[in-house]
């Protein structure tokens, strides 16, 4: 191997063959040295596994790679491009609250701490773009692990879009498996910031001025809003998401 | 359509056939009502093709929204199963930092505080699992956006991994902007907390008892570590991400 080659070589010729790794890593290397340009075809899949002396399936499994870490950008009939700005992804994998505490070794319990039908608050108004007289039902349920405050999550339903959760009893499900299992959302937004605790130290168990980790969720059904949930999340909880 | 019907029926019989949307929802009934058990395989896209009347790629298209969304589990051979525990995704798209900011239509800038080849303290060392005596690079990087500041980054870099940063100018290419153009990552973790901003109201300009968020990744190649980096924000801001 010439590891001091300046222009990245298919570095087979000579050698074993290269497996998806190691094309991946030729392929970066021409990408960082802008052997490929940013926004530039590179070339075919053919023509690559004739370059690498492999089978077309490797180089694609490769591509695959840097088309997931951002730095490819694959279209079905324009070819592949080098992208110029290059974007990871993160995933977030989010259970039904029951199984995430059940997931952390801890029994799971809730509380209903509210219930009422009632007008939302400007700022729910405006998350959930709901037009005037909209009638939507006030939950607040406590989330404990272990008997131990985990969460508290204060929700707002949209009653035209999931009329059913009226008659529902929600001590026996809490509203976040009757909505995941009733009302099935086609897109949404989720924010997370800190906050204080404030107001909501006494259901977490914590003082007011502890740090704590809000995360918001907003879920339409083809335009139609279903609910805003605003969680508070008791002090030493984070996310862990998959790069 | 008989909206009363106990047993959701494939409703195009006598109506207008159902587009896609229409075939989830009664798909989306059958799996609520349990006359598809959770576990259970359901029909093939054939025989609901059939049964509902339509394309076979319109049934596809319901299929694949219900197994985003969590509630079917498809398999090439083994066909599509109802899934027992329905969790979602949500995705997180990390743009460098430099375009994050320019995003929010803000001028981005940067100074690098600190620039250091020190030992690791015990919590890094854990979280890339490195061996006793590894060599890291330690630089501490404030991103402002319109000179205000927006984050502060520490973080560490393997040597052993990336021996090229040691010879990096990293106040032209910021250390965030060098690693995703010279490291790329083959897997990796974040996790986001809330936390007192302490030690670092005095880099992000404001108190130490305001909740910032901090975000943590560390990352990896093919198993070698590659970085670890502690983000505070700046107490306004939140991520957002997409469902």
């Amino acid at each position: 191997m010439n590891s001091d080659t300046a222009q990245p070589q298919a570095e087979a010729a000579g050698g074993p063959p290269l497996g998806w790794q190691g094309i991946r890593d030729v392929m970066m290397d021409r990408i960082r040295t802008r052997h490929y340009a940013p926004g530039a075809l590179i070339p075919n899949e053919t023509d690559l596994a004739a370059e690498f002396g492999c089978a077309r399936a490797t180089v694609n499994r490769a591509l695959q790679e840097l088309a997931a870490a951002g730095f490819l950008e694959r279209r079905r009939k324009a070819g592949t491009r080098v992208v110029a700005e290059p974007r990871r992804k993160a995933t977030l994998e989010i259970p039904l609250i029951r199984a995430a505490i059940e997931d952390l070794g801890a029994a799971y319990s809730f509380r209903l701490l509210t219930r009422e039908v009632a007008p939302p608050p400007p700022e729910v108004r405006a998350a959930l773009r709901l037009e005037d007289g909209a009638r939507l039902l006030h939950v607040v349920t406590l989330h404990l692990a272990d008997a131990v405050p985990h969460m508290v999550e204060d929700r707002w339903v949209v009653l035209a879009t999931v009329p059913a959760i009226e008659a529902a009893d929600l001590t026996r499900d809490n509203p976040n498996e009757w909505l995941v299992r009733n009302a099935p959302y086609s897109e949404g937004t989720m924010r997370c910031r800190a906050a204080l605790a404030g107001a909501m130290a006494g259901h977490l168990g914590c003082t007011a001025r502890d740090a704590v980790l809000v995360v918001e969720r907003a879920t339409w059904l083809d335009g139609a809003p279903i609910t805003l949930a605003r969680q508070h999340y008791a002090p030493a909880y984070g996310l862990t998401l998959a790069l």
